[in-house]
């Protein structure tokens, strides 16, 4: 940590940083700059106290600036975790040279719509089957989700496919409702930072699939993976599906694959990468989901319909059923070259 | 709504948006425009076949984009309800020329501590007592607020001292335990879009404090208002806390204040300006504060604590009672200057 | 300047930066942190070597990060300049407790419409007329401006009403030109890092209008002020004008307010503000234009046209005459209030 | 284009609108909304008329919004020039499955220094040779390049070894002299919207490499490319470099790759990916250049340093000349297998 003083701070102020740190039993390096003053905490800091000298130093007098020289997450850092984590569910695996692909429907609307879409994912060679009980929508006006009669199809078509199957929580207190019928609970990106629900989802033990949210930083992505881990619960899968946009009349999210490499090095979480909502338009979801493979990405969550007009929510961005073994055959062969020619 | 098709659209694709709009009883308006047709439906829509007509027709082939003319909220729209809404507690009237002030701390950390702060602001004039018992953190290892030991400190320091309190509610479930104790609820930012909380609060009939989340539209923060009203609850109050912003070196956030001339055109509900968290830095709040009040906003919150350097959240954005108290004598004098010089 | 190692560097990339950085006869301070490294460079770096450095380090092995402590700009800097800058332009005084309005069309389009508009500026109490000759439009197909001719009427109606003049100009080349009819050179928010026009109207010696870039952040914006003052002009005013908004569909741009107290920490340039093109909005000007005052902005400029309705430019964000007069009033009245209460 | 209405706009203000439009002879469609009137013209509107029209009818009492159903750009547009453009230079083919490398350092900064590196950009496999020789820099402090000097370096360099050289120009009086001794020019991201600039370029009629802006909308990039267009010049090549990031923590941009499909929807142009500023991170170029392949981009742009810990500009993000064949290897290998499966 590194505090920045304000020009023309006084030696009382600089004084008043250093007692606020040493009180802590912390060491202090007094760096006076050209123009300000910075003060250096090379000691180590535990998580808790972290914040609370945030909090105090932030309000002394004279104090510009507070950096952070060590990232705030712990149990989802790489380096307290060097080996990657692959999640294993109904003996699909999850991270690290096993690509995976999330298919199936924006909402479960009816037994025949889920199960034939369900099977169409399996016939196409993907392992998850993905659906909405409890539909996460931004008007009350907009179709809710079947809710529990949704579960019970999904559990029915999970278990009549051997497909594994995930699909949304939306508040703590349902979290083991949802988690008696599915296999892995997904928190959507509007629930990133819903806490409750994220130490819920971690106690229940079941894998959870975390969305990252429109306008989250990466250390606020994998803090919320924290509050996961920090429950115990080791088994979390990160989602990037799109960043608030600039230009919303042409994509409706902006799909940021950087952060691909960019976890790959911080975090030993696997990666998954949702071209579907992070473009919005179905016409545009095969090339990004093929530019994530290479990417790095540990697999993809890809939206497809029996029949896209008759989806009762993001018909849009759903592929056809023709659409969706393509892209499956595409992305195989794709991997398949990925992992001949990095051998 | 408009649907405007992709260029070269055929006639079969222009004839099949037509046909599924017709089909439920909908008129519709072909423009061939000079190089793509745009298509009209004139006739009302209703709020919830909005959303299928969207899901449906943005899956037929053919189709570039779908562009609303009507605002998706309805009873959060102040063509539905043309009087003003005023929220009334405890005496206390908040929207419609009765300029609030809210204050307090960022949380509450004893009995002494809240009832210092709730005395100060009594004293300088304000009549909203905040102050968090659960507290939404980044980090699982920040400090999570006082939770129950903390609402009922509320509760006893508002009986003492008369004055109308807000905290913050983070799960439907905790509806019922929160409303027990305070007089407003308050949603965070971060759960703007947690529905089955927006829903809860919405039931609690209790007033319901609404922030903006960091990255939402207007539509979307009054979509989210309109959950709360589509629960048979009419006392919504909005406000604004910042946007997410393209530079985090100098404040924390970016305070859109141009909401407050938008949000009075269209809505009803009363909007509170929240220049702490907006800003995060103590020393930008009293500007921003005053710029509220000039702007038509109908209240601000601040924070501010008995002695921010002790504070265990947020104590860099806190006010000391000093500058409280200046900053309350400044908006009053203000709030006069303002009323004197509009009737 | 504090360098961040990434995890697990080893001594020899520690090694690697201190060599890097000891050969320019620096200083440094090796902080050896709870998880990864930090090299702090205690004394004064140069403003010239300073990004060298940064480029240098930036490539060695095992570098994370590198934090500026300090800021990069100097001559912008309150620090080596405590005197607030008073811009003095024919009699009318920029800066410091002279709140001045500056008022006009967004383009001139005759002597007779550019006339009536400044005689319309003067009576209602303003002291700084604009308008556009050479205009910088998203599309080649938009009204480009009278260029020229549209310097000379601006001269013509200077010389005849003594208002000060100010138009933008959009190339280096140009400012010649410009200069020679002018009082003030803007640049225009799409030119703020358009390196060869600063520096060339940093040599013509006339007071410099510099709008911030719409996703410019605070250090980049007064970089681009000081390419204007190491050229040797003193006389910069910087004016905010919305930042990229989140939303577009109810203002055009984001007026970020709260940079008047930011640049009135960090600068002693004047700070003007242009609810104008920051909210895109007719009706939403005046609250905004009150707003900067209250939020201590040295000035406002505000489109005004004769006619709106039949203006070749941004019509629809144009107060018509009888706004702008109401608007001046309110704001007089507001100017002077704020001085009586300040003092 | 659709006018939408203010609620309770009055028939005499649709009427209005109406006359506003038909007076241009247009025709209009009014439609009556559930809440709000629309007003929508069917017929063509010609590119300069667009414009005066949306300044006019934004102008009047009642109006709300205006929606463009057709895009503002039409050189640029796929639908009036169905055929790809393949930009080819010193018999270099850019563009419609023509992959290309464009490779080297952010400056030129000897002869030694870029003969070394062309060399390496040569043997590597790369057909484009880069380099600046006037670099835009945010501070007045930082290394400015070579300037003419760099250019004639560039020059021989680009003789000796017969590859294509590009090279950034920052004015349009500067536009001669860099075509005198450069292949194709360079517009950076910060003078997208330099339209003096563009001008030149176009009317130059070399081959104009153009940058999206760091904010720029879809619509504006295209538009930019049309003022090039609109002089004659067809050889425009557009370039994604990352726009402003939500995090700046991890990387310098957020590098926008769906940015390559909807272009390919859009327009006829070369679509060329800049991984090196899209992240500002060597270690993260090499995905993000693979991913651009599969997303289908028409090439790359890499920066590369003979010695990057010398560089005297960018050099955390340069590649190392090992690092450079690498990836070079790698991208050739992915585009062979692109084009084996696409057929």
């Amino acid at each position: 940590m590194i505090i920045t003083m304000q020009l023309g701070a006084t030696q009382e102020q600089i004084d008043a940083v250093v007692e606020a740190i040493t009180v802590h039993g912390l060491q202090t390096l007094v760096m006076p700059g050209e123009d300000r003053t910075a003060i250096g905490i090379p000691s180590a800091i535990g998580s808790d106290l972290r914040s609370t000298l945030e909090s105090v130093i932030g309000a002394l007098e004279g104090v510009n600036k507070i950096t952070q020289t060590s990232r705030p997450y712990k149990l989802a850092s790489i380096e307290f975790h060097r080996e990657k984590t692959i999640v294993e569910v109904k003996g699909v695996k999850i991270g690290e040279s096993h690509f995976v692909v999330m298919g199936g429907p924006c909402s479960i609307e009816s037994y025949e719509q889920f199960s034939q879409a369900a099977n169409l994912v399996k016939e196409a060679g993907a392992t998850v089957l993905r659906g909405g009980a409890f539909k996460p929508r931004t008007s009350p006006y907009a179709f809710q989700g079947l809710q529990e009669e949704g579960l019970k199809i999904m559990k029915q078509v999970g278990d009549e496919t051997g497909l594994v199957t995930i699909s949304e929580v939306m508040s703590g207190d349902m979290v083991p409702l949802v988690a008696k019928y599915v296999d892995i609970l997904q928190i959507g990106a509007r629930s990133m930072q819903n806490f409750p629900l994220l130490i819920e989802a971690g106690k229940s033990g079941k894998p959870v699939f975390l969305k990252r949210g429109p306008s989250a930083t990466i250390d606020e992505f994998l803090l919320a993976a924290e509050y996961v881990l920090s429950q115990g619960n080791p088994n979390v899968i990160l989602c990037e599906r799109g960043v608030m946009p600039l230009d919303r009349s042409y994509t409706r999210n902006t799909l940021d694959l950087s952060i691909v490499p960019v976890l790959k090095e911080y975090t030993h979480l696997p990666v998954i990468i949702d071209p579907s909502h992070g473009t919005g338009v179905a016409r545009y979801v095969a090339p990004m989901a093929k530019a994530a493979v290479v990417a790095g990405a540990d697999g993809v969550m890809i939206e497809m319909h029996p029949n896209p007009k008759k989806a009762l929510s993001d018909g849009s961005q759903a592929l056809t059923p023709e659409q969706f073994v393509q892209l499956m055959q595409e992305l195989l062969r794709l991997v398949k070259f990925v992992e001949s020619t990095s051998s």
